[in-house]
């Protein structure tokens, strides 16, 4: 039930690279980073949990194409590790507002790849910019 | 990263002592089904992620015994299977309101306990009673 150092580095990029496939509207990563032969479930701040990877990704084909989607940025990242799945919870940064996030990971071909995303409005706000990492 | 079907009955149930645990404004049947030694994540609607066992405690004690909190039943719940770690996925009605939530359990002493609860509002709503139970 322990990961290495190194393995939460790599959770902590695989996260990043949920959140630059955002940022950069890119559906082929964002594709790339669910996983594709494990059960999926993506619940959006407000939506209902969606368990299918098609309809996954139709959801993220909508939001990435829509030119009213917000700019999200990851604020203090941290992870939760349980062995063959893991966690990572941190903020999306809209603004000045902020969601709270629960990312979960499992390996498929040594690769980590996303298997949950939980998004909701919190009141709370990220530490400082220092604070961004592995802390758990 | 198949669970039994009995195991996801036995997660369900898992599932159910949690939301009777807060039903019953039970503490100690609270802290029981929070895992003890496994990292552990609890975020509330609106609060910030809780990292600390004994933080999350503290908070489930502060909800618990406040009678102004609401009375929650557990809604639609869905068991989402990774092997040693699992979701149910479910949602939570206050009288006709609705938040949806996340909650991941491992095995401790063969016992599913708790290790993340994320709960968030959603405008969606659970199909019908008839489609309670485990179907992913």
């Amino acid at each position: 039930m322990e990961v290495l150092m190194a393995d939460r580095e790599v959770l902590l990029f695989a996260n990043e690279v949920f959140y630059q496939a955002f940022a950069n509207r890119d559906i082929d990563a964002m594709q790339h980073i669910w996983a594709s032969g494990t059960p999926v479930c993506c619940i959006h701040p407000g939506w209902d949990a969606i368990h299918v990877r098609e309809y996954i990704l139709e959801s993220w084909h909508s939001i990435l194409s829509n030119p009213e989607s917000p700019t999200i940025h990851c604020r203090a990242a941290q992870v939760v590790t349980w062995g063959d799945v893991n966690a990572v919870v941190c903020f999306e940064q809209i603004g000045q507002s902020f969601l709270i996030a629960t990312n979960l990971f499992v390996q498929e071909a040594g690769q980590w790849r996303m298997v949950l995303h939980q998004a909701s409005p919190t009141s709370a706000k990220p530490p400082t910019e220092d604070d961004v990492g592995a802390i758990n």
